[in-house]
């Protein structure tokens, strides 16, 4: 077995300091050392993700790599945040050399599609569990931020929410999928693309965003929450991959709506900014969908309430509720 | 049993907000904002600590979340940064109120002291686990580098090393300690002192710095490493405790050379900068000793060797190992 300090260096160290050398001093000192750029801020977020919780034991490791990655670059794309660096703290049961190589080669992958240099780390031995902390640069008056929307604001979702869910159901067996279709939706469970360009494209497009990694319904709660807003949603406008459209119209609306792991943004506009909305998705080459508007309450101490609508306007009575760690979903 | 959210909220979060709102946005958004002093940049530092291997399950949870915290701060103390913030991830088997209350405490309280906002978290079901992020500012040419030492520098370390090793040894029944010294010991352990005032007065000052975490021979080799140079120790110049000095003198020697988490600084400082060194300690209220000089190699091949003396200039053969988290140490 490889010691601690072997390992690091092996599948993780020398590896960093190939990259674009970004961090002033990288791995190896007590602390790192970084920068924003010239008159921005950081952004910082971190996320822990559990064996049997965020992931299946017998996730391939590529995967994996990709994936801790992808749900924190997904926390900078929702600020309009210009990813930096990065940090990686986990604990293994075991150093699996095979599991290592997959695993680092999963997350340099995206970590280099997105010129975000690993700066520091911690291994310990342990119960499987990834944390890191990613870095960002973001002018402070262009962040994207969640108390920042606006009633008659549009609703924005990017790409097919729910798919991640589909996928989570079709390997739980919760309901079959066509064979066509169980390639794309175990895709977005695995593969979850963080949409980077469109956060930096919607900077001064966009007023409020986060990313759905809870679920749609749930998530969007947190922007009337912090907005002091409520919403209305037009369910038939959801914009549904072809796999997901496949399945019953119960399984789309849960999957779509309260299912997590998705990692679209979703954010608001004014409806003035349409067009630059689609310009912004344009040039980040992402799908994006308008989904509903921006309500005042009827109080200030009214709940954050969602309006379920047909494309007709006719109101519909959804039960839906995000994804809580610490209840079943 | 408490959800996720109102878990954060109730023991975290509105803590988090009554704080100096050293961070532009704090826990509720995608990413927290912050930025380092000006003129000044990022230092970053990220440990995981696991139970069973960094604690014992039966912990104080208040003495745990001092220690998780406690730990991070040292790497900060170790480049002379001032603390600005930390991110807190943690997987918990279940939500038990008492123990998140006496954690929350124990963290907050230390927090506190050094004036260290907890700008954002995750928290996630899942075989116990803390992993925090801990931000500090520092000018770049100030920073206490691992690879800044030169050839003749004195070696000094602060604080008595080996207690937290003896308090281990205590507890797990390798050795027997007189009753007088059990809480001493057992302090040392479950709560370390971070030593941020003396990084901050050695800035200038010293030229190389670390903090041992993983026992001082183990951790003095990372500097010898990184500046490219070899070491001359005197044993019997090691600060020893009360409590230390009263167990076998090779219990003393491999606590405090291979016993790990102490987190006293080890840095080195040119001879004729003791008066200086002297009064960076008097200015933090801790105590420092000279132990040693570092040399140069005898080829640029050859390892990164420790010659231990005693204080008659004797060689020493001592066989000693840091602590490896993928070994028994």
């Amino acid at each position: 077995m490889l010691s601690e300090f072997s390992l690091i260096d092996r599948y993780f160290a020398r590896r960093a300091r190939t990259n674009t050398q970004r961090a002033t001093l990288g791995i190896g000192d007590d602390c790192a050392l970084i920068a924003p750029a010239a008159g921005e801020i950081l952004a910082v977020s971190t996320d822990m993700l559990v064996e049997g919780r965020h992931f299946f034991p017998d996730i391939d490791p590529h995967a994996l790599g990709h994936k801790a990655l992808a749900v924190n670059l997904s926390d900078l794309a929702a600020m309009g945040a210009q990813p930096l660096g990065f940090t990686l703290a986990f604990a293994l049961p075991k150093a699996d050399e095979d599991w290592l190589a997959a695993f680092s080669a999963g997350l340099f992958e995206l970590a280099d599609r997105f010129d975000c240099e690993l700066i520091g780390g911690d291994t310990t031995a342990g119960p499987l569990n990834l944390c890191l902390t990613v870095f960002g640069s973001v002018r402070q008056d262009d962040a994207l931020r969640r108390d920042a929307a606006h009633a008659g604001d549009d609703i924005w979702v990017s790409g097919t929410p729910g798919d991640a869910r589909a996928g989570l159901g079709m390997m739980r067996g919760e309901w079959p999928v066509r064979e066509q279709d169980a390639a794309p939706l175990r895709r977005a469970l695995e593969y979850p693309e963080p949409r980077v360009a469109l956060g930096l494209a919607l900077r001064g497009v966009a007023r409020a965003a986060l990313d759905v990694s809870d679920g749609l319904a749930g998530d969007l709660r947190h922007i009337l929450e912090r907005s002091h807003l409520a919403a209305t949603i037009d369910v038939d406008a959801l914009p549904l991959s072809p796999a997901l459209a496949r399945l019953p119209r119960d399984v789309q609306l849960q999957c779509a709506l309260a299912g997590g792991d998705d990692y679209e943004l979703c954010f608001t506009a004014a409806p003035a900014r349409r067009d630059a909305v689609e310009a912004a998705a344009q040039q980040a080459g992402v799908r994006v969908t308008r989904i509903g508007t921006m309500t005042s309450r009827t109080s200030p101490q009214a709940a954050p309430e969602i309006a379920w609508r047909d494309a007709g306007g006719t109101p519909l009575n959804l039960t839906l509720q995000g994804f809580d760690h610490f209840h079943a979903d």
